[in-house]
C-alpha cells in the first residue's frame, strides 16, 4: 500500500485561493491561455490516440487533472477532454454505450478545495472527487485512472534542491533567485531535482494509470534550438530578482534572505523530457510538440499590469512564505514598473511550452 | 447520466468546521460514542455477510462514508471497516491478494473539506477522495462503491417539510420546532419527507452499490415500543424550544421566527426503516438492531455542560441560518442552564438509534 506519506515529501506553494482581486482563480489568463491552446492538440491526441477497445469493459470513465488549483482553468480543461472522448465514443455509431465519467481534481493538501467544490460547473456531466497530495507520490490506486492530465503544474520541482541554498556547496546560488542564469554547478542541482521528480512522477503515474491509458501534460519548457538563458522565464526572474535587490537596498529585504531564496520551477527541454519518460520505460510517447505562445514579448510590454498580476496569482505563496506576506505589494509594484520600464528586453525571449501525450504500455 | 444537481435539491446545515472551541471536531463525542458502540455490530456484519467472492476481481476495495463532515470520527469509522475487511481478507490465507483501498469522504458541498483533508491521519492505508454533493442524489458512478458507511447523517432530512411552515396549511407547525410533541398533521408532514427522502437514498444508492456490497448504516431512532413523544429527542427539543420562547419575550427574537423554525430531523422505528428498504426492493436487510445506548439520562444530567456543547456543534448551522449569528451564544447558554435544572425530565426520555446492515441484491 502507497498512500500519500509512502512517496516522496514534497513542498506546497498553493495558487491564491478566497476571492480577493488577487486570486488565482481571476488572475489565471496564462494559464487559461495555454489550455485553450492546447485544446486543439488535446483534441487531436484524444482522436487519434485514444484507444477505445482497452476501455469498452469499464463502467465510467475516470479523468485525473494533477494541480488542479480551486479553477476555473481545470473546468474548462475537463470539459475539453470529456467533448473529445465523447465525441470518440458517439462516432462508433448509436448502439454504443456512453460510460459514466469521474473526475478526480488533484492537488496538494493546502489547497482550496472548499473553494474548488463550491465553484464547480452547475451543468456538468460527470461526477467529482477531489484528491488531496502531491502528486509526487501515489495518490490514487493501481490501474484506476484512463486520462490523466495536467496543465502548468508538472514545473513545480518537490522541491528547492537542497545544495542551491547551501553556502558550504559549490552550487550555492548566492545572490540569485532561479537557475537560468546561474553557474553550472547550480543548473546541475535543479537538472538532477528534475530528473528525481520526474522519476516520481513517472513510477507513480504508471501504477495508477490503466494500460491503453493516456497521459496530457503541458509543462514549462524552452524550444530545443534555444539556450535556456535567452528564455522568457529568465528575462522575467531576472526582473523579479532585481525588484528583491531594490529592495534589499531600501532594507525591507536582507541579503541572506535573498541568498537563501529560489523558486522551485524548472523549464524542460523537448529531449530532457523524452530522456525521462525513457528512463521511466513504462509509457510510449505519441505526440510532443510546442505549445502555441499564448503571451508574445509585444503583449508582455503592452500588458505589463496583466503580466505582474498573473505572476503574484502564481507565485505569491512562494515569495509570501519565506520573506513574509508584508513584501507582496511592494514586490509587484515594483515588478510592474520594470516590466512596462523594461520591455525591450522582452523582446529577445523565447518561451518554448510542451504539449506532450504519453500512452501507458501493456506490458 | 446523473450528477449531483440532477438528484432532489437539499439544504445543507454544515456541522461546524474551522479549529473554534465549538467546532464540531472538537464537541462531537456523542457521535464519536455511536461509532464506538457500532464498532462491534460492524465487526459482526463484515465478518458474516461480506461476501469476498463479489469482490475477488476488484483491482481496489471502495468504501465511501456519507456525512463525514470533518473529522476525526469519519478517520475512526473508516479505520474499523478497514480492520474489518483486512481481517477478513487475511483470513483467507496467506496467499489471499490484499486489495488496495480507496475512501470517499461525502459531505455537502458547503462541509469543510480543506479541514477534513488538513487532518487525515498520517498514517492512513488507502487512499482519499472527498466527493461533495447530498447523499439524496447520485454522487459516484454506477456499481463503484463496495461498502457504503454512514453514521448519523441519514436523520438529516433533505430539507424541512413544505406543509409545516405553511400557515395556511393544516400541517402549520406554529409555535413548535420539532414534530415530535406536534399534532397528526405535523407529523404525517415529517413522515411524508422522510419517505420521500429514503426513496432518492435508496435508489440513488442501489445505482452506486456493487451487487454484493454492503451498505452499513447509524441512524437516529426510537424504539418500536415506545411512543416517539417519550424519546430523548423531544425532551431536548422542548427545552430548546422554551429556550427560543424565552428568547422571545425578551424580544431577542420575534414570534414569527419562531413559528417558521422547524428542525429537518428524523427519528425512525425499526418497521418504518424496514418498510422503506422494502419499497425500494435493491437491497436485503442482513442485519437490524438497536444501538446500544450512548448517553443514559443520568449522564446528560450530569454531563449539562458537554451536551449543551455538542448539540451546539451539531445544530448550530441551522439556527445560525435562522436566527443570526449573534443568538447563538445566549440560546446555548440557557439551553446548558435547563438542561441542568430538568435533569429528571430525561430520565424518563429512550434513545433508540438504529443500526441496519443491507446487501445489495444481484438482480
Amino acid at each position: 500500500m502507497a498512500a500519500e506519506e509512502t512517496g516522496k515529501c514534497s513542498e506546497a506553494y498553493p495558487m491564491k485561493g478566497g476571492d480577493g482581486p488577487s486570486n488565482y482563480a481571476k488572475n489565471s489568463i496564462y494559464q487559461k491561455g495555454v489550455i485553450d491552446a492546447a485544446k486543439e492538440l488535446l483534441n487531436k491526441a484524444i482522436a487519434e490516440k485514444l484507444d477505445m477497445e482497452t476501455f469498452s469493459s469499464a463502467n465510467s470513465f475516470h479523468i485525473a487533472d494533477l494541480g488542479c488549483s480551486v479553477g476555473p482553468n481545470t473546468f474548462l480543461a475537463v470539459e475539453n477532454i470529456l467533448e473529445a472522448v465523447l465525441f470518440k465514443y458517439q462516432s462508433r455509431g448509436p448502439n454504443c454505450q456512453i460510460p459514466e465519467f469521474q473526475v478526480f481534481f488533484n492537488d496538494h493538501t493546502s489547497n482550496d478545495f472548499n473553494m474548488l467544490f463550491n465553484s464547480l460547473p452547475q451543468n456538468r456531466q460527470y461526477y467529482v472527487a477531489g484528491v488531496p497530495g502531491s502528486f509526487y507520490g501515489r495518490i490514487l490506486p493501481d490501474a484506476s485512472i484512463h486520462f490523466f492530465h495536467s496543465s502548468f503544474s508538472l514545473h513545480w520541482l518537490s522541491r528547492v534542491p537542497k545544495d542551491v541554498t547551501d553556502s558550504n556547496s559549490p552550487a550555492w546560488n548566492k545572490g540569485r533567485m532561479h537557475y537560468l542564469d546561474s553557474t553550472d554547478e547550480v543548473v546541475r542541482a535543479y537538472e538532477a531535482q528534475y530528473a528525481e521528480d520526474m522519476e516520481c512522477f513517472l513510477h507513480a503515474r504508471a501504477q495508477e494509470t490503466v494500460h491503453g491509458g493516456l497521459m496530457v501534460l503541458a509543462t514549462a519548457g524552452y524550444p530545443a534550438d534555444t539556450p535556456p538563458s535567452h528564455s522568457l522565464a529568465n528575462v522575467t526572474y531576472q526582473i523579479l530578482g532585481s525588484c528583491l535587490i531594490d529592495m534589499s537596498r531600501k532594507g525591507v529585504v536582507s541579503e541572506e534572505e535573498i541568498d537563501s531564496f529560489n523558486v522551485p520551477i524548472y523549464y524542460v527541454c523537448p529531449r530532457e523530457l523524452e530522456a525521462a519518460v525513457e528512463r521511466n520505460g513504462c509509457f510510449s510517447i505519441e505526440i510532443m510538440e510546442h505549445l502555441p505562445t499564448v503571451m508574445e514579448p509585444d503583449t508582455i510590454s503592452k500588458n505589463s499590469k496583466l503580466f505582474a498580476s498573473h505572476m503574484r496569482a502564481a507565485m505569491e505563496g512562494l515569495f509570501k512564505q519565506h520573506f513574509g506576506e508584508e513584501i507582496l505589494d511592494e514586490l509587484f509594484d515594483l515588478f510592474h514598473k520594470k516590466v512596462e520600464e523594461q520591455h525591450s528586453a522582452f523582446e529577445s525571449g523565447k518561451a518554448g511550452d510542451i504539449f506532450i501525450v504519453l500512452k501507458r504500455k501493456a506490458n
